[in-house]
C-alpha cells in the first residue's frame, strides 16, 4: 500500500488560486479553480425535534418542536421549513429579499416540488436543480461560477429534506409502519441556506469539483450509504489528482450522509486508491444522531450534509478551527419507479473546497 | 394601447455584444449577455411515431416506429431515446465522448431518472437540473455560463419527454384510459441534445434570460397553457426591457409549450405589455401536432420545444432564413402531490437568445 498524500506546506500548490491555476491550467477535467472566489456571507439551519436533540443539536440556529409547524401537511411543513432557512440567511448576511440575484434550490421530493414552491415566494431569477443528497453542493458549484464570472453578486443555494415526506416518497408511507433493516439511516428534517456574495469577508469558496454518475451495482433502497461510497471516492480521488493535493493538506474533509457503514466503505475506497483520510475525515450523516436515538447508520437527505456544513462546519471555520475543508455532498439517483422496474442505484457526488 | 416595440435597426443595440454591455452595463437584473458566447456545434433530435407524422416531422432527425424502442418499459424507451439523442449529437458536433467536458440534463419523471440513468452511461461531470418543460433552456443558459466562463470546452444539453411515462406520472395511467378534456395539451415523445462549444461556427447563444416563477392561481393538471402564460410574459417583458429591444428585433419568436390557448393568452398578455408579437411568434406545442391528430390543445413535454428548437428552428437559422432567434421554454413546476393537496401550479420560463 503506497499513501501518495502530500503534507501541508510542502506542495506549494495550495497558497493562492492563481498559483493554482497556474500550476494546472485553467482546464481540468472535473475542477473549476475560481478566479473571483465567492464568499459565504450568511447561513440559516433549521432541524426537527430529533435533529436537535442529536449530537449537533446545539450548533443549528433552529430547532423545531413540532415537525409539522403547525401546516396540514408534512410537505407545507417543509415548505416552511426551507423558507424559515433563507429568510434567515438572508437576514444573516445583511440583506434585504430584493438584494438577491439569482436564487438556486432544490429538493428530493417529486418535481422537486418544496424549492419551487419556495421559490414562488421570491420573485427573483431561479434556477432548480436535482442531485438528491448531493444538492446543497452542486447549487455551490452553479452559485461560485457565477459569481466568480461577475454576472451576479448575491446568490441563495438552499436546500431541505424531511422524513416524512421522503418516506412517503421512496419507501412506505409512515402510516404501514414497516421496519428498518440495520443498514438503513434516517431522512433529516431540516433545511439550510448560504448566501454566496462577490463581497465579503467570510469564508470563501476557491474551488468546485463536478461529480459524474458511479453505479456499482447496488439495489437495495435502505443502503443508501454502500451506494454512494464509490461516487463520494470518486470526485475525492478528482479533486486531489488534478489540484495535486491529498487529504492531509484539508483541515477537515466532510462528506455528505454516508452513514457509518458508507463512511467505512469510502475509508476503504480511498485506501485503495492510495489516499488514508484519518481523523480529518468525517460523515454529516454519522454525526447527526447519536446511537441512544435508533437511527441505524445514522442521518440521510439533502438536509443532512447542508445543516452540518452550514452550522458546525462553518463555525468552526469562523473560529479559526479550520482553514480549509473539503466538503462533498453524496446523492443517490433512482426513483422508486426505478429501482421497482429492478435498476440499480446511481450515485453522485460534487464537492466544494472552501477556505478562510 | 401603445406599442413599444422598436423597430430593427433603428436601435443601434443589437449590432454586437460588447455594444450591449456597453449599453446596458454588465448586470441587468435578469439577462446575461455573454462575453464569449458559445456555438451549438451538434445537435440530434428523436420522436415517436406520433410526432413523426406531425407537421414538424419532416425535420426531425430520426422517427421512431416503436414508441417502446424494444424496450420492457416506456422508462427504459425514454433512456434509450435519450441516449440515441445525445449520442447523435456528439457525433454531430464531430467530437468523441471522452471530449464532452460536461453533461446537464434534466426531464419530467419522479427524481429526473431518465437523465441520471442517461448520464450513467456517459462518465463525464454532470448536472442535473428540474424545470419541468422549461429543462432546455435553463440547460442552454448553465452551459453558456460555464463555457462563456472558460471553464469548459464542450458541453451537452441534453433532455427528453414521453406520452406514456408523463402520463403515469403526471396524471393517469394509460390504462385507465381517462376522458381528455378540450383545453389538454398531449406530452410529446421525444428527445433532443445540443452540443455547445467555446469554438465553431454555428449559431450563437449571445443572451439568457433566468425565469422568476410565476403562479396566477391556476389549478388545473390538465390546462398547463393557461398556467405557464404568465411566466412565458414575465421573462419575455424582461429580456425585452433589459436589452432595450423589441419583438421586431427578432426574426423569430418561440415559445416552448403554450399550445393554441395558451400562445393565445400570451399574446394578450403582451399587448397589454405594449408589445405586439404579430406573425414572428410561434409556440412549439402548437405545431407539433395537426388537428387530425387528436392533440387539442397541441404538444407539451420537456422535449417539445428542445425537439423543434433543435430541428425545424436550427434548420432555418442555418440556412439563413432567421438571424437572431429568441427562444422561451415554459415549465409548470407542479408535482400530482401538490396538486392533490390543494396547491396552485407555479410556472417559469427560461430564455436564450441564439444569433447566426
Amino acid at each position: 500500500m503506497s499513501i501518495k498524500t502530500l503534507h501541508k506546506g510542502e506542495t506549494g500548490v495550495f497558497l493562492t488560486n492563481t498559483r493554482i491555476i497556474d500550476k494546472i491550467g485553467p482546464k481540468p477535467a472535473q475542477t473549476i479553480v475560481y478566479k473571483n472566489p465567492p464568499h459565504i456571507i450568511g447561513r440559516m439551519t433549521v432541524v426537527g425535534a430529533k435533529e436537535g436533540k442529536g449530537p449537533m443539536g446545539k450548533y443549528f440556529h433552529r430547532v423545531l418542536s413540532d415537525d409539522k409547524m403547525g401546516e396540514k401537511t408534512f410537505e407545507n411543513a417543509e415548505i416552511k421549513m426551507l423558507t424559515t432557512a433563507i429568510d434567515g440567511a438572508v437576514a444573516n448576511a445583511g440583506l434585504r429579499a430584493k438584494d438577491v440575484d439569482l436564487m438556486i434550490s432544490g429538493d428530493l421530493l417529486n418535481q422537486v416540488t418544496t424549492s419551487n414552491y419556495v421559490a414562488r415566494q421570491y420573485h427573483v431569477p431561479y434556477f432548480g436543480i436535482y442531485s438528491a443528497c448531493s444538492t446543497m453542493t452542486e447549487a455551490l458549484n452553479l452559485a461560485s461560477t457565477f459569481i466568480s464570472a461577475g454576472h451576479f453578486d448575491n446568490i441563495l443555494c438552499s436546500t431541505a429534506s424531511h422524513f416524512a415526506t421522503a418516506e412517503r416518497t421512496y419507501r412506505y408511507p409512515l402510516e404501514y409502519g414497516c421496519q428498518r433493516p440495520p443498514y438503513a439511516q434516517w431522512t433529516v428534517t431540516g433545511a439550510a441556506c448560504s448566501v454566496l456574495s462577490s463581497e465579503g469577508n467570510g469564508p470563501k469558496i476557491t474551488m468546485g469539483t463536478i461529480g459524474r454518475v458511479v453505479d456499482f451495482g447496488t439495489t437495495d433502497l435502505n443502503n443508501m450509504g454502500a451506494a454512494m461510497a464509490p461516487a463520494a471516492m470518486d470526485t475525492m480521488v478528482a479533486l486531489f489528482r488534478e489540484t495535486g493535493s491529498g487529504p492531509k493538506d484539508y483541515d477537515l474533509i466532510i462528506t455528505g450522509d454516508l452513514g457509518k457503514l458508507g463512511s467505512d466503505i469510502l475509508r476503504d475506497l480511498m485506501m485503495e486508491q492510495g489516499y488514508y483520510l484519518g481523523q480529518r475525515y468525517i460523515d454529516c450523516g454519522n454525526m447527526m444522531y447519536d446511537s441512544s436515538q435508533h437511527c441505524y447508520q445514522g442521518g440521510s437527505g439533502a438536509a443532512c450534509s447542508a445543516t452540518v456544513f452550514n452550522s458546525f462546519v462553518l463555525d468552526k471555520m469562523l473560529q479559526g478551527e479550520y482553514e480549509r475543508v473539503a466538503y462533498f455532498a453524496t446523492g443517490a439517483l433512482m426513483s422508486t419507479q426505478s429501482c421497482y422496474q429492478g435498476e440499480t442505484i446511481p450515485c453522485i457526488s460534487h464537492a466544494v473546497v472552501i477556505e478562510r
